[in-house]
């Protein structure tokens, strides 16, 4: 498949690391894909290198005024030695997405799927072995001239660059504990909410440390406007079971970012017939399910962790238990159905597993 | 001074751009300023080293979660060949205020004003005579961590860079067509809106291109809530004189970026016997001021322009000319009174002017 694409060899290729101590994002792999844009001569030279360091002027406009966007998938090695992926076609209509809101110049999605199998083929025997890993992709865009004021750049850098990770649950899914956040804000109508740029990211560090040192895992997010109705878990969405329905918050406020997990777990549940829907739904709401006994379930889904359940809230110190805490039964279904299909475990019904 | 720090010296100093065409941000010295951080070992090795690329792996977290802060600020030369500073120590501080927000830790605040002082210094012929010219500083600090997943970093890197800059104003001050943005949000109570951050900068891009297509030199900002209460103007802060009252936003609501000029203009206002009110103002109440004929000037405030000027606004297409589209008395007096001082032509009698 590189064939397609120009390609520099690695001639000192690293050690791997331990597959048991992978964590996550800390180990690059010996290649990576990049490909530049130019105003008037769009994007060219798609081509895979050694994997190292970029040389940057240090106006670089990214790292002043943070034109730029990425994306994150895994590659997954089956029982039977075959790489998959899980639909990289949405990762890279996304990166249209998020270009668009930030001005940068749309990509080709079939060209940059191509990219990944490539580079993803290139660096195949840096996809881990061992239970519950994988090889986390990430492409990324970053503005490239080397100018101080506030305007578009006219050049980017696309690239997509491998880490080997290690299994999010090393002891087994868990539900974790959520801080409800009163203070901070990550995103509003009309903003960047949507988009995956770095600033939003930027914005959330804050709340997260504060939660954290609080004793929680993640905050959970609440609109910019009214502090009332729930957004996002951390850095994933986030899914209520309500008396035998399953509600997310929908996306229409365009503060919320469109995940590709979330999309799969609707499309899983209604293929379950489940009840789901994609509405506005606030912190009041979940609380009065709870005190009603009708909260059965809560979890974020996401790329990393895929399903994440939620076994405590605390909103204003006022502490609830959903699901005694424990794991629910549909979450467990959802995330074992989800990680069936990307390992190849499960049959894929709906076409979203892709091979190198 | 700079013999504080350690020096390498660039032994193959660049050609000087031609002091009539500098344009902004596109020139840059012979030297920056660098100092690191390392979690443990707090700030260290501040240094001064040839200007050059810097060398930095594909995963640092710069490029992928944006945290980052910058500041800007100019150096400028008086008749009698002596460089000046406009208040240094008040961006070191704000570094701190953007640090806080962004988890960024502390720097020195009197450090790094030596570290301006010096890195000017050493490029002392870099800064431009020709009226109205002047060297950009540009302090900005990055996470350097070569690690993908959001949390905060455990390096950065402060550094400075200097650019010689041309007149904002080659043809003389002359006021500006603004557009009021309904659409588009820039920040919100509980985001980053008050640190100088990029995501900030990314996030306006889009308005701003949309307005400029429609002929407009920037946008009015308006409130992420109601879309009604005055914020800033681009990347200025924004005051209006009615009635003989000057008034600008209030900073309260930490949506507001609180500029050096901006306080500077409020407190030289206030030493002309000037009225001046802090607070929230909307965009009706403008437009009612216009209609009785109450709104005299408007102007933006900022460290590239010192005073924009605004003639016309357009709010949901109705558009208003303020003072005819010509710039008022006050505005003019305030340009000439603040770039008097900066280029020591004026008394200063705020102790507002280092000299490096």
């Amino acid at each position: 498949m590189q064939a397609n694409f120009k390609v520099e060899k690695n001639n000192m290729p690293k050690q791997k690391p331990d597959e048991k101590s992978l964590g996550f994002g800390q180990y690059f792999t010996d290649h990576m894909f990049v490909m530049d844009y130019t105003e008037g001569k769009g994007w060219h030279d798609p081509r895979i290198v050694p994997y190292g360091d970029i040389a940057l002027d240090p106006a670089t406009m990214v790292l002043h005024y943070g034109q730029a966007i990425f994306e994150g998938l895994k590659a997954y090695k089956s029982d039977e030695g075959k790489i998959l992926l899980f639909r990289p076609e949405k990762n890279m209509e996304r990166v249209n997405i998020s270009n668009e809101r930030l001005c940068i110049p749309p990509i080709d999605v079939d060209l940059t799927v191509e990219a990944i199998k490539a580079i993803v083929e290139m660096d195949s025997d840096w996809v881990p072995s061992a239970e519950d890993t994988s090889l986390y992709i990430r492409p990324f865009i970053i503005s490239t001239d080397p100018f101080l004021g506030v305007r578009p750049s006219f050049t980017y850098k696309f690239m997509i660059i491998l880490s080997p990770v290690g299994a999010y649950y090393p002891e087994g899914i868990n539900p974790v504990k959520i801080y409800v956040e009163n203070n901070y804000v990550r995103a509003v109508k009309g903003g960047v909410g949507y988009a995956k740029t770095p600033g939003n990211y930027a914005a959330s560090l804050k709340a997260q440390m504060e939660a954290q040192a609080k004793g929680y895992t993640q905050v959970l997010w609440l609109d910019g406007l009214e502090k009332r109705y729930i957004e996002e878990v951390g850095t994933m969405n986030v899914f209520f079971k309500i008396d035998g329905e399953v509600i997310t918050p929908t996306l229409e406020d365009g503060s919320i970012l469109g995940g590709i997990t979330r999309e799969s777990t609707i499309q899983l549940l209604r293929h379950w017939g489940v009840k789901v829907t994609e509405r506005r739904i606030s912190i009041e709401e979940i609380y009065q399910a709870h005190e009603d006994q009708k909260l059965e379930e809560a979890f974020g889904t996401g790329t990393a962790a895929v399903i994440s359940p939620i076994g405590e809230l605390n909103w204003n110190e006022k502490i609830i238990k959903i699901n005694d805490g424990k794991t629910g039964e549909l979450s467990k279904k959802i995330y074992e159905t989800i990680t069936g299909i990307q390992y190849g475990k499960v049959k894929d019904e709906f076409g979203w597993i892709q091979e190198v």
